[in-house]
């Protein structure tokens, strides 16, 4: 199965003073998507290897963000991989125990097919994996 | 300047049990590497887009990775962003009041030129600049 580094997601206050870090480096522009589904408002810096940083700001005081913001302050969020066949991945984690967060893919940012893979399955990392709409499914 | 997301840091209590999951996943070969001037053991899993997921094992009880581990568990502890001019980057940097945690770059993983940036200075995520030797320096 193909994999590959997508992004990484990294909660933050807001995008505005988040973004600043990253400008300084010499990133940028930052674009920026609402995925509604998840509660947040993201912006994605792009990388050189097709992949990208994705800032987020929670969009509701209630979202899995905003909490994550309010137990441990800004910083990595998730990682996410990016999978040619969302379904089959799926299927084989599951076959082996691995506990994913939701039994269906859901909409992501960038229209994109995602699931979450739950940290206690993967050695305190939360994971996400993505598949392009296209792609499959 | 080029950047892109060269790989992910991920504290491990040991190499051999956190890599059960990725390899669940389908990802390896690990392949290994002590870095002595970190104090770990890193255990790499190539990805499809040149970048990399990097498992860290402490090797001493009062390393950074073992006080991390310590501090909060497993998961993820940096991202690295490879760069093609490390002198350049720091520089730049410094010059803009962001705090290096080292003022030359150290040797890692893999015979790089590395330097970390301190995460009160990005918004809380512990960023590591590389650098392949042969490219400049």
């Amino acid at each position: 199965m193909k994999c590959e580094l997508d992004h990484i997601g990294i909660a933050v206050e807001s995008l505005s003073s988040g973004k600043t870090f990253y400008e300084t480096l010499g990133l940028g522009p930052m674009t920026t998507e609402t995925v509604a589904s998840e509660q947040v408002t993201v912006g994605f810096f792009n990388l050189d290897n097709d992949a990208r940083l994705e800032l987020l700001e929670a969009t509701e005081a209630e979202s899995p963000v905003a909490k994550f913001l309010r137990g441990r302050g800004p910083g990595i969020h998730h990682i996410c991989l990016k999978v040619d066949d969302i379904h089959a991945a799926m299927a084989s984690l599951k076959a082996r125990g691995v506990h994913l967060l939701s039994d269906q893919p859901k909409v992501g940012a960038h229209d994109r097919l995602v699931v979450f893979i739950h940290p206690k399955s993967t050695g305190g990392v939360l994971i996400e994996l993505s598949q392009p709409r296209g792609a499959k499914a």
